[in-house]
């Protein structure tokens, strides 16, 4: 299943895509009223949106749809860097020391945004883009093994985790520079894990104005999913609805030679074959 | 005035501090059921819980309350790292380099823990502690000037951003080993803002079975609390119930000759004068 937070008159409804509609969640919202509940929900909510799936009526066309962030605000954002080979290698070029562990920073969960959301530059003057698998936790996870990984995720989705180069490297910590707020853009709907048979076979790209600038395979990933969730969850509690952003591969801006960051107007398009595209617009700084 | 969250049978309370007793929230929990709804409410649920303060009965001894943490998981739970000059030292000692701005990581809200809950230690051999003034903001926050920030601040509470050296050390952006469970106890009760004039004259000291390990004021903070939300609002917005931790003095143990770390059955005390204290038995790790 597809599912889709979509704005109804300043309302957020849940629904499921169906062909080229969405099919409304409203018959259990009154159980069901947030993503977050329906992933806290388990199997009996899984359930439930597949009988509505199943039997309801279209609510609107997907093309007249308001597509909101398919997720409300979780308790926790991970993303890791570094986590592609060349990557890696573009990071070398640019001083960062290489770590012996995974490199986890926090998006804030205040930087969420819908599919289609404009990407406000903030104050930064070097903004740069990045394509990248995301994971939505579906069961509380601690000290989860590697085996056992798979188990514990709702459903995937396409994320562009901008980042605001120059703050980003105010500190080694990177925290200022990766949750300026709407750079979290995020869609255009959470595909179920059972739609997903590995999550380590799927292309993606990114095209800034139509030119590509990223393309790899998650299966380009130093650290898999399976081993994110586990080093993540030895640490501390993974809550349903957790998002976890996996990595992107090169192409980034900041690692070109003569960089050519983001700029009011651009349209950055980042895709992943099997589970969708968000395509956001740079606009002047509010 | 002074908010603590209290158990009642399982079910979490709001309450006041008055003398050696607290008074329940429960005549507004209609309207204020959560910590944050109070945050939200501004001025009219101040004005609201100090009228139930005034003329409300005790609910219990404050010696009788099992405390919980003051406030629920809010959005964020910000952390400044190196922020005191003599701790600052101490980190050049261990290697740590210098940033040219302030440090932040992130403390994921799932650490969150009561004023006298117990420690577990996790999977670390490097448990370490760092008593902290902590600020709860009151509004949100964008592009807050030094000169307005004060404006922004709800109140303050003691924490021990209680840290896992070796799992910080992962890599450079600290996150893993700041969260783990159990590693953010706070309390005892936020202090309203109205009652602390001025957070950088505040005496902040950290005990170990007694021993002292850390003494400083507030005051020898390098960014104070208004630079702090000036810096963080300058990238992304901050929400009512947004959690500050402002830093540690010298005195961890990570920087001793030869580090004394927490084990289990040791009792850390942090305590700052005119706030409060809070007091955390280490376990075996569960």
């Amino acid at each position: 299943m597809r599912f889709v937070r979509y704005d109804d008159g300043g309302t957020a409804r849940l629904g499921l895509v169906r062909g080229e509609a969405i099919v409304t969640l409203a018959p259990i919202a009154d159980r069901y009223p947030t993503m977050l509940s329906i992933i806290e929900g388990g199997d009996t909510a899984l359930a439930a949106a597949r009988g509505v799936l199943d039997t309801g009526a279209d609510a609107l066309a997907l093309k007249d749809a308001k597509l909101l962030a398919p997720i409300e605000r979780p308790s926790k954002f991970m993303a890791i860097g570094m986590n592609y080979a060349k990557h890696l290698e573009e990071a070398d070029r640019l001083g960062v020391p290489r770590a012996a562990n995974q490199v986890w920073f926090n998006k804030q969960t205040t930087c969420i945004a819908g599919p289609y959301d404009a990407i406000d530059p903030g104050v930064t003057e070097k903004l740069d883009y990045e394509v990248e698998l995301g994971v939505v936790i579906g069961k509380s996870a601690k000290k989860v093994g590697q085996a056992d990984a798979k188990g514990y995720v709702f459903g995937y989705f396409v994320m562009n985790d901008v980042s605001a180069r120059d703050w980003q490297w105010h500190s080694n910590t990177m925290t200022m520079g990766k949750s300026f707020d709407t750079h979290g853009p995020m869609g255009p709907w959470i595909v179920t894990a059972d739609e997903v048979p590995d999550p380590h076979a799927l292309d993606l790209r990114c095209y800034v104005n139509g030119e590509l600038r990223q393309s790899n395979n998650t299966g380009g990933m130093i650290a898999n999913v399976w081993s994110q969730i586990s080093y993540l969850s030895t640490a501390f509690t993974l809550l349903p609805g957790d998002l976890i952003a996996t990595g992107t591969p090169e192409g980034v801006a900041a690692a070109m030679e003569n960089p050519v960051f983001l700029k009011p107007g651009d349209v950055v398009r980042c895709e992943i074959d099997g589970i969708g595209a968000i395509e956001n617009k740079v606009i002047a700084p509010a």
